[in-house]
């Protein structure tokens, strides 16, 4: 029979009531820190620690105070139960003591050698939350906001290489981390830095995906601020969007792998179920997300069919969009795919559709509620990770494993850049330059992404050792590279406004506008694929009409059988509101798009559609992280909620 | 040896990624059905079943269904220990099952005669979600709400009568309650109907307390819709909030009292001591929530006195209003006071002050955050309220006591509105007429705040029993008086706009300026005391100034020798502002005003500005709930983010 402790810290029933507010407060006032912090920052235009390594450096000030400066109280209480007729940890377990029952929950699995740790302090635990916190509630907004804000035109013209660094590189990077990871782990083994663990080829891939996920935030908020080149920006930030999508998945496929014989063998039939799960999931997760932006596109667009009008409650339009949004994300959860990459598809199906169906009012709440959501989450998220170096108990630091680690970072992204841009440099007219590569190469953050999912799983000793490794690689880079980004940039000669010239001007309309200007230059050939413009003569003749007020009218698109179903399925705006079809600002070129658009179009469209769509373009983008520029202005024009019923054709 | 079960839950390891997720999805689903039933309800002007009613029926329904008919897997497998060394329940238990520690966290006490009920459904045990998730966070964001849209001229004219009904009838009703209660329980042991439990006098008065918090969302929400006569609206709505706010006091006072001897008897000490606890306990929590507010005052009102300019950075200015805020709720929970006190008077300290000196962008921001978290809090605890009565699994009803506390909750409302009016009437110069006491009779719904009260404490049997009854009278009275709200004022001819008028129409608007011209007609000799005057005048000439950019400037208020520190002190924008000082709309009577400031201005006020401070009243009244209304202009003028130099005195 094993003898156990007991680490108890007995229930005090005059705190109970005030459970939970003293660790709430301690983030609020960290959150409250930080803030203030970013203020005086964005004051002394100091741009070498950005908020998030302001967030996290507080984050482990606060840990290092509550590990060694608070009392653990219950430590010296002591004593500990044996449950022979347990077989397995229970998700519920009732107990009887001194004849009343309690009911306790199961926290999570504790590993031997830890349990002597800082066990018993009650603080260090209650300050280490639940993962599923993580993931249901602080990503989605985060992931629902790069989505929702990305930019169209600019996205769409830099597909193909953003799919190829999103999907490939990430595959790359993933296998090359595994493979650095595992020849370091034999040979810690053989010189006997490593115990006899169970560290498998799969463990390594695993810890790999996950470290491939690399982090848009403090990057892509300098960038934004110093208004840096809109082809780099967008390509990094395509990149890191999607680029977590593929790591979330390729994690979830690899922990799912299961060999039958040899883990170290190869086995072909798992390695292919591997993929057709990756594969699987990620489409699933794609269906999921984008079906219920479209329900809540249908709905959106159905009350101004009707003589219900949802948009003249702006209330229950933001309720609505912001459950059906977040539904997307649980019901790909609960489903067993990947909510993560439903609710980024939802975010960017939303922009495109549902967007266009929304009341001044409520365009103007959902982009402002979802961009004080992401800024919230991604600071607690921040916090939390320096949190966690002090107050998460089963750390197991490994220097060498550490520095492995970092070295197969740097390989891994040099392997995943360098190849792939020279690969799309022979496709791609405006050449990804060498400077744009480095520039890549060193914005290859990890952050939030990859903590989360590092830490879902810390029950077994490799995986508290990734975790570890992990948390630091991202201090590491955040800190490094993060406050780095500005005289880098300067020292690639990449950023366009030099520093200090006006930072309360409206940067955002001066990028849209000086894009604009560059749109056909920067038009490539290798992008404008086929296949993207049938997708694309598909949504603006079928989808767009059907889901919004945009676009031409179902009734000179479809087939003539088809007119009474589609009179019966347009708005009446679409038939005046063409003009205001900003969505357009994707199209590669207006030429293509005529030229593709005109055979079937039984209404020739009129000239001053396309220019008008050109005009509207700056005015639809939505403009990410508007955090320190406000510039928006937020005059509304309430006659968009009535049907124009003159312009009835 | 006791013999005990085990009601095991296997843990899935395949959901264990998923978890938390499917029970989030329920409660989205739930919202998403309430909010479009609302959408059809407003449509359809159906006013019978209001959305509060709604939420809790759907609730209800989805409750039935988890506990009928979802499987509870777990039941079979039971088999159980005995923790004999135990002494008391542990927060943190580490238990060793086959040679891996595994930690469990106490979750709540069992009683005996319900461990075998529905316990081992493993979905019902999920959906009841822990109580501390209501108090710090679906709470605050409500309470914080009403104190931040409370209608201030008209609070401050009624404020006599409002402070009568709050204090002294929440504690005739917490009596009456307990005594009708204690009678009630006596005679119930008398015929058998109750057994020997230990349900003291304490305990009675403790039920009592819970009972006198009234809700104010069904009822005012429907009296705002319907545009019913304003002073009814102040009367009752800030009798609810105050309420709300005296009752938690009351119940926390009344649950540390603690009489030596006989728990029956009369403890002159320990009642004392109840009510020192009562006083002290109140008097912290105001003096915490407003100072958060203040120190709010001062961070947003600083930057405009530096070069750096806070309100630059909406977001920035959002995200440290938003924490403060919810900091002084969890500073007073963690304080040992009471949070709801202090974000309540947080809040209305906030709209008084921080409020001018936000930003134009972040005022409206402020605002429809607020609004929208209230929307859904409200939402969120009305849904589990239904959900509750189903998936709770420590129910104990009992019929007899159910009917005893039902005409218990009325006779205590009569005995606090009737005589109460009655008194106030002698004093008041608009008496509140017959019909008005009749609707606020009518009005005492109970609520969030009576079943957050009752859940807080489930472990033992009377605690349980009070729960239950608790949620029973909320059903009720929601039910039936929120659905009879709309006929019972056509009955007693309320109503001021009859039903189907216009609607759609800004009745906001009609309200404001509808009141106004009774400005003088309902100024009531009672109200405008000479203490409020005092306060009136320290608040216009020192406090106003020093923390907002209105007020007169504060050198002209101070003494002469204070002239360098004043002049220090005062925003440059106060000379030039006193126009858009929109907060005299508390004033009750102009000349009273200017006899009482004039004397010691040494500037003297100029014409215009009582008759600016007129027309702005409308303009800078926070409206509540725009829920269905949306009418608010939201054209800003940026111009109020620099300071007007030419200005300058």
């Amino acid at each position: 029979m094993e003898k156990l402790k007991k680490y108890v810290s007995v229930k005090d029933e005059d705190h109970f009531y005030h459970q939970g507010a003293v660790e709430l407060l301690i983030f609020n006032f960290l959150l409250i820190l930080t803030i203030l912090t970013i203020w005086l920052f964005k004051n002394h235009r100091f741009r070498f620690l950005h908020e998030t390594g302001g967030a996290m450096l507080y984050g482990l000030l606060m840990g290092l105070i509550i590990r060694y400066v608070t009392k653990s109280p219950d430590v010296e209480s002591g004593t500990v139960y044996e449950c022979e007729k347990l077989k397995s940890g229970p998700s519920t377990l009732l107990i009887n003591i001194t004849n009343q029952v309690y009911e306790y929950q199961y926290k999570r699995e504790i590993s031997h050698h830890n349990v002597n740790g800082h066990q018993g302090n009650a603080m260090l635990q209650k300050m280490t939350f639940d993962p599923s916190i993580f993931f249901n509630i602080l990503l989605p907004p985060i992931i629902f906001h790069a989505g929702y804000s990305l930019k169209k035109r600019h996205f769409f013209r830099n597909l193909g290489s953003i799919l190829t660094y999103a999907f490939l590189g990430t595959a790359i990077s993933c296998i090359v981390i595994g493979l650095i990871m595992y020849g370091f782990v034999k040979a810690m083994v053989h010189i006997g830095q490593l115990k006899q663990w169970e560290f498998h080829f799969t463990d390594c891939l695993f810890f790999g995906s996950l470290m491939s996920a690399t982090d848009p935030v403090t990057v892509l908020a300098i960038f934004h601020e110093l208004n840096v080149d809109t082809d780099l920006y967008t390509l990094l930030f395509g990149e890191s969007v999607l680029n977590d999508a593929v790591a979330i998945v390729l994690t979830h496929s690899i922990s799912i792998y299961s060999p039958k014989e040899n883990p170290n063998a190869f086995d072909a039939a798992a390695f292919f179920q591997s993929v057709g799960n990756f594969l699987g999931i990620f489409a699933g997760s794609f269906a999921m997300g984008s079906s219920y932006a479209v329900v809540t596109a249908l709905i959106s667009f159905m009350h101004l069919t009707k003589f219900t009008k949802l948009c003249e409650f702006p209330m229950l339009e933001t309720g609505l969009f912001f459950l059906l949004s977040w539904s997307a994300f649980l019901s790909a959860e609960a489903a067993g795919l990947t909510g993560i990459v439903a609710v980024l598809f939802c975010g960017v199906t939303q922009a495109h559709y549902t967007y266009n169906n929304l009341s001044p009012d409520s365009k103007m709440r959902t982009k402002q509620l979802f961009e004080f959501m992401n800024f919230l989450a991604e600071n607690v998220i921040f916090c939390y990770m320096g949190l966690a170096l002090f107050t998460f108990q089963n750390h197991i630091f490994n220097p060498l494993f550490i520095f492995g680690a970092l070295v197969a970072v740097f390989v891994a992204r040099a392997s995943n850049i360098y190849p792939l841009s020279f690969l799309l440099n022979l496709g791609r007219k405006q050449k990804i330059s060498r400077n744009f590569q480095h520039m890549m190469m060193f914005s290859g953050l990890r952050g939030a992404i990859a903590f989360a999912l590092a830490i879902r799983d810390t029950d077994s000793q490799p995986k508290q050792m990734m975790f570890t490794t992990a948390l630091l690689i991202v201090f590491f880079t955040v800190w490094v590279f993060g406050g780095g980004t500005t005289p880098m940039l300067t020292w690639l000669q990449i950023r366009l406004v030099p520093v200090g010239v006006d930072p309360d001007e409206d940067l955002n309309a001066k990028a849209a506008s000086q894009s604009a200007s560059n749109l056909d230059k920067n038009t490539t050939k290798a992008e404008s694929a086929w296949l993207f413009r049938i997708w694309y003569g598909f949504d603006h003749k079928y989808l767009k009409p059907l889901l919004t007020h945009t676009g031409p009218p179902l009734t000179s698109t479809l087939p003539g059988w088809c007119n009474p179903v589609a009179r019966l399925l347009t708005s009446p705006r679409a038939y005046g509101d063409q003009l205001k079809d900003g969505d357009t600002d994707y199209i590669i070129n207006n030429d293509e798009l005529t030229e593709n658009y005109e055979p079937s179009a039984h209404i020739p469209v009129p000239a001053q559609d396309s220019t008008g769509s050109i005009q509207a373009t700056g005015k639809e983008d939505i403009q990410e992280g508007d955090l320190g520029l406000g510039g928006y202005k937020l005059q509304l024009q309430h006659t968009a909620c009535q049907p124009q019923k003159n312009s009835l054709a």
